[in-house]
Formats: C-alpha cells, sequence, structure tokens
C-alpha cells in the first residue's frame, strides 16, 4: 500500500511554503529536483517516502489564495512563468487543505483546536504520517517564564494565562495531533525546556532551528576552512540586504534580533570571539531577492592581514523550499523509526541547530546521510 | 638524542623559500605559529619533529643573498619590518647551506651531482633525515618522451640525450640522496610515471602537487557545499591578479597552461561540466599580493539562478610558507614510517593531489588526522 | 504636418535591435522611457522628433521573425513578460521592413543594392529622414588596404576587388541613400579615411563607436575621478562575462580584439601607462547578461597603496535599446540641422568616440546638452 | 619676500594632523605630492601658497608626541617606514606649536583663550595669515538654542551658559584672531547661522563640511552617473567597515548619526528617494584603515533591474592629508583675496558643501578651477 505523508506548514500561505507546494507540484510534473538533497544517490534506497507522496495543508494568519502567490512568486522571478496553469489542480488540492487560524480563551484550549485541525487533516486525506514545519514569519523574542522549565507547570500555566508565543503553540498542537515538529525559523518554538519535554512525552520528534539557506551556509564552510588552515579570522562583518515578507518582519528590529542571536551564535563556536556586526536590512524593492555581503579580516603567518570577501546573491524562498521538502520526508523517517526527542542529525539544514555543536557543513552532512543509512 | 631534520629547497632564494627560512627563525624567537596546520591540537603527540629543529638547504639558479630577500619581502609587507635584525644568525647558517646549481654534461650525471649537494647537506649538518621541497617557478609543460613510463628505460634515456626537465632531475637526485620529495608546484617532477618508480624503488615517500593556498582553497570548500546541497553550479570563472616573480613567470603563457590546468582539473572533478574560464595575470604593480575573483552561476529550485562571488586577497608567501613547514614535518614521519611512495594523505594541501581523489578540504583534513595520529 | 523619421538597424533581429524595436512600442503604449536620455527636462523644446515618429527597418543575415525574438528575450528576464500580446501590431509593422541582405558579385555593386533598400524603406513609409544604426555583431578587425585612404581610389578599387568588410560597405550603402550613419559597434564601418570623405561629400553627418553600456560606462566616471583626485592608478583589471549572441561573437578571439582595443584607448587616454588586462569571457549559461568585475589599485599620499573593486551586473540590449533611440533621435536632428562629418557632441555615448579626445562622462554629457540646445 | 601660512589644526595630534604634518614634511624631502590637486597642472600661476611655505601649529585633547604618532602610523601603513628619521626636525618644530586646550570659566572666555593661542603662532612664526582647519574627532549632534539663530544674541548668550559645542567654539575663536576656517568634519562648527554671521563680521571666509575621501567620493561620481543616464536608481545600500580612532568615535552612534545624516544628505539630493541604509561599522583590528561595500540597485529599459556594487579600501588619513594642504592653500588664497563668509567653490572637498547644491564631483572640480583662476 502507498505511504502518504501530510505536511503541516505554519505559515502556509507565506513565500516558502507557497514555493514548497507549486514546486512540489512542478516535481511532480518532471523538474529536475534541483537542490533537493535528499535526492542525491547517497539517500537512495534509505526508504524516504517519494515526493509525489507528500500531501499540503495548513494555517495561515492571511488569506490570500495560494494561486495569487504563485502568480505574485513568478512575476518576480522565484517561480517560473506559467507554471500556475501547470498545477492548477494540485494547487486546487492544497487550497482545500488550507484552514484559518482558530481562535479560543485560553492558550490551552488554543492548542486543542489547532491539534484538532492537524487531526482532520490527517483523516480527511488518509494519511500515515503528519509532519508540521513552521515556516511563519520570524518572530520577536519571547520573555522567559517560570512554566517554561516543565512540563507540567506549562499545562497548568496555559489553562490561566497567556506564557506562549503563537510558534510554541504550534509546536505544542503538532504534538498533540502526534506530529512531527521541525521550525525551520529562529522564533520560540520549541526552545523552552517544557516544550521539548512535552514532545517526549509524547513520543514524538522534534527539531530546527533557522535554516541555513545562504550566506550563514557560505559560512558554515568557510569558517571551518580558517581552522583547517590554522588561520585566525580577526573580523567577520556581514550586510544582508532582503525584500519581501521577511525582510518586512526583520525590518522590524526585535525580530531581526531573533536572526542575528541565531546567526552570530554557529559564527562564535566556530571561531571563538571575532569583532564585526551582522545587519539585516529591509531593501523593498529587492523583492523576493536577497544580496549578503561578508568581509573576512584574518592573520596569517607572522601575523600578515588578508581578506575575504564575498557576495551572495539569492533567492531565500527558492533555496528554502527544497529543503522543506527535506524536512518532511527525514522527520516522516524519524516518525517511521520512532525516533523520540531531538533530531540532531539535521544540523547539517540549520544554523542553530538542536542538540548540535558540529558546524561543519561537510561533517552535517556526512553525519546526515550515516542517519538516513543507518537502519 | 635530538632528531634533525634537513629542509632542502629547491628554489631556495625565492620568496615562498625565503618566508619559509625567516619564518621558522622568527618562530624559533616566539612568533606564534599561525597557519601552521601541524600545530593544531589535533597533532599534538604523533611524534612530528619540533619546529626548532628543521634546518634549511637548497638550490638556486639566482644568487641574491637572504638578507637581500628578506629586506625585500620585509619592504613588500609580507614580513614584519624589522625581523632581519632578529634572526640574523639564522639567516647566515641557511645561507651557507645554500649551494649553486651543479652543472653536467648529461642529465645522469646532473642528478648524480645534486644528490651530492643532498648528501653533504646532510653530513654536514649531522641530519637524521633529509626532505627535498620544489618552492621553485613553475615551469611550462614538458612534452611526452617513451621513457617516461619506465624506470629502467628512463635510467638508459638520461645518459644520452633530454628527456626531462629541471624539476623531474630534483626529484631523482632527491630519491638518490635517500630524502623524501614533495612539490608544492605544478610542475612535471613527479608526474611521469618512471620518476614515481624510482621513489618506489629506493624505498622513499613522495608527494605534491600544486599547493591550494589561495583562490583554491576557497574553492575546495566551495564546491562541496553546492554539491552537498545539489545545487548545480553552471559556470565558475575566475581571475587572479598578481604581481611578483610568481606572476612574472606566469605570465608566460606556457607556465600559466601549467597552472591553469592544474586548477582546473580540481574543480572539474567536484562539480562535473561547468563553463567559465581561469585567468591569470600579472600585474606587476601588485608585488608579493595576489588578488582573485571567482563568480559561480549556480541554478536552484525549478532552475531560478543565483549567483557567488567571491574576492581573495592574500600574500602567496606567506599563505605558502606554513605549509612547506607542514610538509617538512609530515614528510620526515612519513621517512621515519618506512612509508613507500605516493602519500595521498597530503591532499589537503594540493591543488592536484597525487592518488587522491577526495577533493573536500574538510575530507582531506580529516584524513590526514588519521594517518597521522594512525601509529 | 506630422515629421516621421526612419531608423534602419543593420542587425535588424538580433538582441539590441529586438529590445529596440520592441521598447519603442512599449512606449508607445505608456511605459515610462527609463534609460532614454533626450527623455530628460535637459533635452525638451530642442525639436528631437517624438519617439512615436520612428519607423523601425532593416537587414539581417539571420531570418528569425521579431516575434520569435521578443518572446525569448522575454523568457531571458530582457523584456517584461507579456510584452508581445502588448505590442503585436508594431511588431508586425517593423517586420515588413526587415529585408534580407542582398548578394552581388562586386562591392560596388553591393552598396549600391544595400542604397536601395533604404530607399525603398524611406519611400515605403513617407519618411522624412533617415538613419541608419549598426548594432550587427562585432566584426574581427579587417586589414589595412590603400585604398582606405582617399574616396577616389576607394571608388575604383571597390568595383574590382573586396576591399571592405560588410560594416563599411553598410555605412557607405546609408550615405548613398542620402541616409546619416552611427556605429553602435567597434566594427571598421567607418574607421577608413576614405569612408568618411564619403560621407563628407554627401553632405552627411556620421557618428560611433562602440556604445559605452556597461563597464566601460562607469570607468567614464570612475578614471576622471582619479585624475581629479590626483590619485595615480598603477593598475586596472577587468574581468567581463557574458552570454548571448555577443558573448558567442566575442568567443572569437578577433572580434574580441576589436572590442579589447576598443575599450583600453580610452582608459588609456585619461589615466596614461597603467598595468592591468582586460578579459571578455563567453559563458553561455550567462544568456543576455553580464558580469563585469574590475580591480583598480591606485596608490595615494606617500605611495599608499589603495584599491576599488567594482561588479557590475546588467543587461546589454535593455542598456543599449535606450540609447539606439537616442542616437536616431540626436541624428535626425543633425540632417536637420545639415551638419555634415563626424559628430563630436555623441562622446557621451562612445567608448571610441569619433574626433572627441574627452573622456569624462559629466563633460561629455554638458557638450551634448549645449549642442542640442544650439539652436 | 617669502609669504609665510600658518596651518592651525584643531585635533592637531590626531592621524589626519599627524598624516598632514608628516606627509607636508616628507614632500619637502622630495617625495611626490600624490592625491594633493591644487599641484594639478589646472591650478599652477594662480598664486597659491608653495607648499614648503606651510607652518603648522594647534591644539589638541591628547598629549602623545607627534613623533609617536608618526611611528603608529607608519607600523599600522599609513606613513613609509623610516620616514620619521628624515623629518625629526620638522615634527620638532611642529611639536613647538602644539599647544594644550585651554580652559575657562565661560564659553566666551573661552574663545578669547583659543583666539590667543592663534595669535601667539601668528607672531612666535611671522605669518602673513592663519587658516584653521577642524581635524577632530566627529562630535555628536548638537540641540538647537535660540542664539544659534543671531550673532548679538550669541555673543549674550555665550558669557552666561554653555550654548556651543567645542568645534564652534573653535570657529568662533579662529575669526576673532583673523583666520580662515574650515571643517573637515560634520561636527556643528559652522552650522548655527549665528557662527556665519560672525565670520562675516570679522569678514573672514569659512568652510566645510565633512570631507568625502572614499566612499563618498565614488559616490559622488557615481550618482551623476545614472542621473546622466536616466537610469533611476532604487535602493542604495552601504556598509563602512573602520577601526582606527575614527571608528572609535563613531561607534559612538550619536557621533555617527552626524556622518550618517551628513552622507545622506548628498545622496539624497542627486537622486531623489531611494531605499537602503548606510551602515558605519567599527571594527577595531582594521586600525587605519577602512573598507566600504555599497550595493546600488537601479532600473533600465521597460524597468529591467541591474546592480553595480563596489568596494572601496583605503586609508583614510593618507585620502585626507593631501586634502588638508588644499585646503590650507585655497583658503590663504581665499584670505588674501579678501573673501568673505562661505566658500562654495570648495564644494569639489565635501560631502555636505556650504552654500553649493552641485554633487557632481566633476562639475565641483571645474567650479573650483574656474575660482582659482579667476583673478
Amino acid at each position: 500500500m502507498r505511504r502518504r505523508v501530510g505536511v503541516w506548514l505554519f505559515g502556509a500561505r507565506g513565500s516558502v511554503a507557497t514555493t514548497t507546494i507549486a514546486g512540489a507540484a512542478a516535481l511532480a510534473h518532471g523538474a529536475p529536483p534541483a537542490g533537493v538533497v535528499t535526492e542525491l544517490p547517497d539517500f537512495a534506497g534509505a526508504g524516504l517516502v517519494p515526493l509525489d507522496h507528500l500531501v499540503f495543508g495548513g494555517h495561515d494568519v492571511i488569506e490570500t489564495p495560494l494561486a495569487k502567490q504563485v502568480e505574485r512568486l513568478a512575476a518576480g522571478g522565484v517561480l517560473p512563468v506559467g507554471l500556475d496553469a501547470l498545477i492548477g489542480a494540485e494547487l486546487a488540492e492544497a487550497e482545500r487543505n488550507l484552514v484559518v487560524l482558530p481562535a479560543a480563551d485560553t492558550q490551552y484550549e488554543l492548542v486543542r483546536r489547532i491539534a484538532e485541525d492537524l487531526k482532520a487533516f490527517r483523516l480527511r486525506n488518509d494519511l500515515d504520517q503528519v509532519v508540521a514545519i513552521n515556516v511563519a514569519s520570524t518572530e520577536a523574542p519571547y520573555g522567559d517564564h517560570p512554566a517554561h522549565a516543565e512540563v507540567g507547570l506549562l499545562r497548568t500555566a496555559l489553562a490561566g494565562e497567556d506564557v506562549l508565543p503563537p510558534s510554541s503553540l504550534n509546536a505544542l498542537a503538532a504534538f498533540e495531533a502526534g506530529a512531527a515538529y521541525v521550525d525551520f525559523t529562529p522564533s520560540t518554538s520549541i526552545r523552552p525546556a517544557a516544550v521539548r519535554q512535552w514532545a517526549v512525552e509524547k513520543g514524538l520528534p522534534y527539531g530546527g532551528q533557522d535554516a541555513k539557506t545562504g550566506e550563514t551556509l557560505v559560512k558554515s564552510v568557510l569558517a571551518p576552512m580558517f581552522t583547517a588552515r590554522a588561520l585566525s579570522v580577526q573580523a567577520w562583518s556581514g550586510t544582508n540586504l532582503l525584500g519581501g515578507g521577511d525582510g518586512a518582519t526583520l525590518a522590524d528590529p526585535q525580530a531581526a534580533e531573533s536572526k542575528s542571536i541565531s546567526k552570530e551564535r554557529g559564527l562564535a563556536e566556530q571561531l571563538g570571539d571575532v569583532a564585526g556586526q551582522v545587519h539585516i536590512d529591509y531593501v523593498e524593492p529587492m523583492g523576493d531577492w536577497k544580496t549578503a555581503w561578508d568581509h573576512v579580516m584574518f592573520s596569517g603567518f607572522l601575523g600578515v592581514r588578508m581578506t575575504l570577501q564575498f557576495t551572495w546573491q539569492g533567492c531565500d524562498s527558492a533555496l528554502a523550499a527544497p529543503l522543506v521538502l527535506d524536512l518532511a520526508r527525514l522527520s516522516a523517517l524519524a516518525l517511521e523509526r520512532e525516533h523520540v526527542g531531538s533530531m540532531p542529525f539535521l544540523g547539517f539544514y540549520f544554523k542553530d541547530p538542536v542538540d548540535c555543536t558540529e558546524h561543519s557543513l561537510t561533517r552535517q552532512y556526512d553525519e546526515l546521510v550515516r542517519w538516513v543509512r543507518a537502519c
């Protein structure tokens, strides 16, 4: 019998989600799976669910139809012109699985209702497994609360007061519905210990955070290069220019803070104390495109100073979408293998990987392949 | 008893050799070993000869005193100002070990005389081992000859006609003198099968070729990044601007050909067929400094086109010198371990590594560490 | 009465010509005239022919329909998606004015036949003036011939032997048909003195050569900056990566030679003797797009060395098309003013401007405005 | 009789002042006047005071000897190694003319005492004219005060309360001592109307502000290029990385604010409303060097989007020093010509030029030459 895996997207009408849904449909029509890591030969024969067995659904706070979003992304050069005509049926199917965010009096009740939506999605589509992935806009950092420390305290607190941001409530709802949860963003979601304990209580896997799609991807191979060559990096400065929805969110200094903290954490762990700042600028005319410039000053033999600069010009949605497909397949495999708790073998995908201290991309890749082939 | 290792440099008065000799002296005076990979914790306790047990000697076609070269390199910002005053004694000692290239009627006789020089160096300095490293200017490609195929044919041919370029004669002389041989350049040296057989006959190790110090170093981490992310590189173009002796040599289109071939071989093995050219321009006012610009066009999800550009600004001699120290220590270890034939575990250092198909820098590093710690 | 100006394009089905024709049609439908210099307020009221009074015609060696070319350029991101639907009528009208290159036994006869085509174009479309612009592929440099020196010698020679390349024959044909001639390329065309004398004999204006659309445009403002600040440029190196038809032509080293010579001439006149090379690489996957990287090393106070690098990413056809419209209008104005001979006031547009030694873009602009407003 | 001009530097022990003083001495010893615009042929014969007739003096809040500063700048690659040995006499002479900032009970009294220092400098060195130039660290913006509006109100206010920042007091002191005043920085100095009226009352010239030495210099030629070509700039983003004293000052967000406002004013006047931010980052290991990266997104024909990026790597002190020499000579000429009030013809030198709306560098240059040659 054909296994079917549901992919529940929080932020289901955003650029990343739309590109993922439209892209999966395009692949079903024969587009080559560029950027889909799990289609590389290293992953063959490991029992990953075929890409055309993925069924998409999700929540969003906006209500723009998927087809409109596809049109917008095609005009912006993210999706091929004319794709919408080809994939009308798939878009319509996904559209039927998209629901509006429910409302509730308490956060506890809200979690329950979101979980109901996921359960209905599973039933309606006859799904064997459901994987929930957060691709919503980055939230501002959320203050600590004593109830974050322990699952029992959290359960009690949720019934009485607001103690968690939306991303964490979504994670809890996923666990309540028996779904794996992966956070593609640097939001709070699974950061509180109590949220992680909740997953473990339910016997479910979780992973994240903050996918490395562009500048940080490059950093994750350059930093180990300097380390391996015993070249001491003195300063690493970066400027990210981006438009689109992501840019507008990050124009909010608080959300940008979540992002910057997450970006710098990885670098610091690799290189020790280096000077330099990271800027994230919203530049509206750039649309869905992003340009990052990094300037690295390092010192070589006898202290001679040298520099490496790079400029990355990419489209985040197009970089992210195939990774969302990867993470859906890999989390479904983890569910099948009854993996419980954090998935450190997904470090390859993230700037701030849960329970993973390896920041060299090559070693993270090797670790991922090892896990996939383990059984 | 204190082990002493001789480092015989072909091209002993050039920028790389001078920086190596002056640098080793600076380290002995307390300069931190920036760029010396074998000083990283991963290499501790493996029995590598201490840096201050290295004794330098060599050949060159030019006769400028080392002290003059040090002065020139300090003026060009490659060596710290005032270093010469500090390391006068060490320079004088190395100067005593430098000899002029002998002359001979046949190539066979020339090999014998060069080997005599190496033997004399060993004796005079009471050395336990000698490692010969080619840091001379890059030669033009040398035509094939039937005698290149087999050591017996080569031995006969050498007595009668000119069948090898200087770099290969130097390699043979090293083997005749019981020394390990490493080629830091892309010259012919150990490319002919007969030269390699000669090393094996003598029970000696050899390694190379074409150290990756700058642009290619960066390529060696970026190319695997694209591969690991299933992003297809469509074009990789590069322009290298350099002055100094190396630049002047490469201004000769034939020598540049050796270099370009070597540079592109690595990239092709990693990425398959990509468009784009590599230029090496001699820009006299750049002195010992080099600037490389690379432009990489790749296609992501659904064929969306993106680019990565990088600009590397470095000083080749300062990047090369600590690697020469590494290679001397590692080859000495290979001699001690009675390793015979090619040293593929040195792939980490080379653009065109002998008997090594792994081009990911991280994996090459891991392989090197594994070998060093093996015993 | 409404004045109508014919624009005869040599290379009328190429990317530049197609973008010009399609673009003029788009402007007529209300697109803003971005990049059309003669639409700036400085040019108002000078009696330039309105853009929608231009009528397009021309020759080409290829026969692909304009509509097909428009489709290709839209797919490549040069023209807006959906433009073809809007401008069908205008494309069809231009298509009717495109003819195939005639054949003839002698070059003299060929000139006559091409001139017939131009005259027929004028008659058929009831045109007040005709301006011929060369936007064909760059030719290889053409050898000198004694007949190039004087118009009488040339007339005799043309009847007997092949003494001129196509671009020069086209120029002569334009003059024979009473048209102004402007060369957008660095081909031979009006370089021979005899060709220029021919124009003067006929009382017609000519101009060119080699439009500055990208890298050279930037150079033309940066070079005067260094000069004005008394900063001595030591080296200027450039690499141009381009695909498309222009790239393929320039992949031919001979055509590239025409281009490089033309590019370097301007720089040398501004900066004196500087080191560095200019590369033009054909990189097929870049399509109609071009990326240029320039590296400028200069020395400041007390010889301190500094650098400026720039990366230009543009689409040559989209940069060229509005300039073709400018040149058509300006040449028509010259015809109206009965200007005879070279048009040095067009220096603003060219890398290698005829009879113009001013290379500062700002001063060239001021000179152009002065001429336009002169009457 | 030999004319002697005094150059009084506020911030006389900083990097710019030290490089200026040491550089003038080096020129006297035969170094070529690279970067000194007034040594270009265009300025010959206009009666500018010879460079070796300049006598340096000034104030500073720090007390490090000039010789120590020269040493530090030589170690940082700003001044040639070994220069100090050559120019000992000149440094000692300038050192004798440096005084500590006086103290006083009221701002009025402080102005008087600083003016005394300038008068003493003139007398002691038998100077024909004195020019005061502000090269001190950039101040934070200073709040408005009613007394800033009119010179009478200001005179009264100064006796009773603190109404001006140091830079403005220095300007008043210069005027009281009969000196011209030029502000090389974006500090408050001559911004208040009352300060300018004070200069006019005394019959003296003043000029500034905020010298364009690097990134803004490049902007001042690129922005007119886009304008002249009718290319609409949509976004201009910039990141400036710098160490040294200037960097440390600008790490203070308030001082950086003065700088950023000044930088953006010029751009806005040229291009209209464009998106994008300007960052100034203090990167301590960069020492006296600065790297700026600018990213310009513009749209061409039919809205096609293109980009220009540039990276400027320079040393601000070495770029500034020859301009300080220029400004001293030009202000001395203005004094000689009895020019009163603002000097708009100095716009060529400044980001935020007083009473000058022309921002094209070429036109500013032409205007300067015109003024110099006027008499």
